[in-house]
């Protein structure tokens, strides 16, 4: 079993219109409603990849329903269960809105804020990710922080599970990735923009060495098209895939469950890399953002480059 | 007791954004939501003017629930009260999502299609709609048809209302509108591009004369910024408000509150006008889309201009 824990959750809606026009009216063709939030997207690749997986988070209101009864609706590709361990709360669940523009395949994105959380929820989602860290194999914490939860979450969640012996992995970005850096987590999941923010420098190779001095025992940095980039105790390496066209909603995500789903097959560095890194170009060429396609990853995963890097290379 | 029927009621949705940039991601500062769609709107404006009303139409899932929740909740400034007729339906309720740049004022507009309404789902709207028409002295019919409705509704809905003998005012476009003008309602109030379409002129005078040649026994044309202009039985009108600057959604639906409410209480055609002309302007003065100030209104509705129009003029 799998824990991965997002606090805010959402409701992702995509419309499609026959092209975006600032400014205008447009009559939306076609609505599509689905569990959202980076956690969740998380949980079903690795439930498509056959493992089990618990989510947990906040739920709350109307939109906050409609995630929890798509969630526990068997989705399509699933290989392993996946189990509703979400945290009711009072405020309403925010939705993401995005506007696909048909005319170039363009995404323009509205995210809302998310429910205010009061200190007795997150004590609730406190207490459910206690009880079910002795029963996981590997944990990760996913996404931004809705308002009222402490900027300090994260750190104490890594905490939590290093205590119960937990590998567990943070993918954030801001001063929640900071503090939650400085707790130890076995990995981060930094983009290149979040990676920038935390070190200071847009330059890869140095930034993820930079971000394991700051505390994480592996980093792995999400380079878009060029792959990924792990500093670890065993090496560094970069992983390729082959150029793909599409949408890269989700393809973080998708690199975050190979990366888990390496760690707890027992894979080498570069054989995880290269799960994560073909997970995350067959997302990107998806029909529908944040999906992948078996199909896709199997044809990619092969044509993968692995590379071991050294400083200054 | 005044009747709006709205068959495609909506939850509206205001995003509030620093900046709208095509193509990127924006973080949502501010989500607005209330209940939608042209009906709706009609009644709000009736209530505050101290008309009682009932608004029928459909509502469904998550979003029919907060749309009959908000008009059940007393609303501010209403001076009258405004009951919920609207029946439930298996579909949801369509979302419309107004995204504001805070940066120009503009609005850029996404409307979802509506919910499919089976033949049972408007057999009930239509006894809804029977069984109040006799205890009410004039009805509205406003706004798109939600998927599933025959394009004749509205047709249907006029005739039901001319045999009870009740003053029916039709406000919508395209097929549903030529259909229900040739069933000779009272009063239709078309936009310029619902008349061009409906007539195939953009001259106004002309195009509001043929609409009435078509079945209408007055027509009442907003002609946004120029005022409203109307050809009835008894002469030919425009009304011109001051110029005012802001955002004209409602305006349109003020305006039709504006004409029932000086037909119910007998106001004469230029009286009328002259109401229904500053509320709308009124309406595009407010600070938020759809409401109408009544400072404003009493501030301009001494400086709109009727004039008497001739053929030719």
């Amino acid at each position: 079993m799998i824990l991965t824990v997002t606090p805010n959750t959402a409701l992702d809606v995509t419309y499609r219109v026959p092209r975006l026009v600032p400014h205008s009216t447009h009559r939306v063709g076609d609505v599509v409603e689905r569990p959202g939030g980076k956690g969740l997207n998380v949980a079903r690749v690795l439930a498509a990849l056959g493992h089990e997986v618990t989510v947990t988070g906040f739920a709350g209101g109307a939109a906050g329903a409609a995630v929890g009864a798509a969630l526990r609706a068997d989705g399509p590709g699933r290989a392993a269960p996946l189990h509703d361990a979400l945290v009711p709360v009072g405020g309403t669940t925010r939705r993401t809105v995005a506007v696909v523009d048909a005319a170039t395949g363009d995404t323009t994105q509205f995210n809302e804020p998310g429910p205010q959380i009061t200190a007795a929820e997150w004590d609730a989602l406190v207490a459910v990710y206690r009880d079910l860290l002795p029963g996981v194999r590997a944990v990760a914490l996913c996404g931004s922080l809705p308002p009222g939860v402490p900027v300090g979450a994260y750190a104490a969640l890594v905490r939590l599970a290093r205590t119960a012996g937990v590998p567990v992995l943070l993918d954030t970005a801001g001063e929640p990735l900071r503090r939650g850096i400085a707790a130890r987590p076995d990995l981060v999941k930094p983009n290149l923009d979040e990676l920038a923010q935390l070190t200071g420098s847009r330059d890869p190779l140095p930034a993820v060495r930079d971000a394991r001095r700051k505390g994480a025992r592996t980093v792995v940095a999400s380079l878009g098209p060029d792959g990924m980039l792990a500093a670890t105790p065993e090496g560094t390496w970069q992983a390729r895939p082959p150029r793909v066209r599409g949408n890269p909603t989700g393809a973080g995500d998708s690199a975050v469950a190979g990366v888990l789903s390496g760690l707890v097959e027992g894979l080498d560095w570069p054989a995880t890399l290269t799960r994560a890194a073909a997970l995350s170009a067959a997302t990107v060429r998806a029909a529908s953002a944040g999906e992948f396609d078996r199909q896709t990853y199997d044809e990619l995963r092969p044509r993968v480059e692995v590379s071991a890097r050294t400083a200054g290379v």
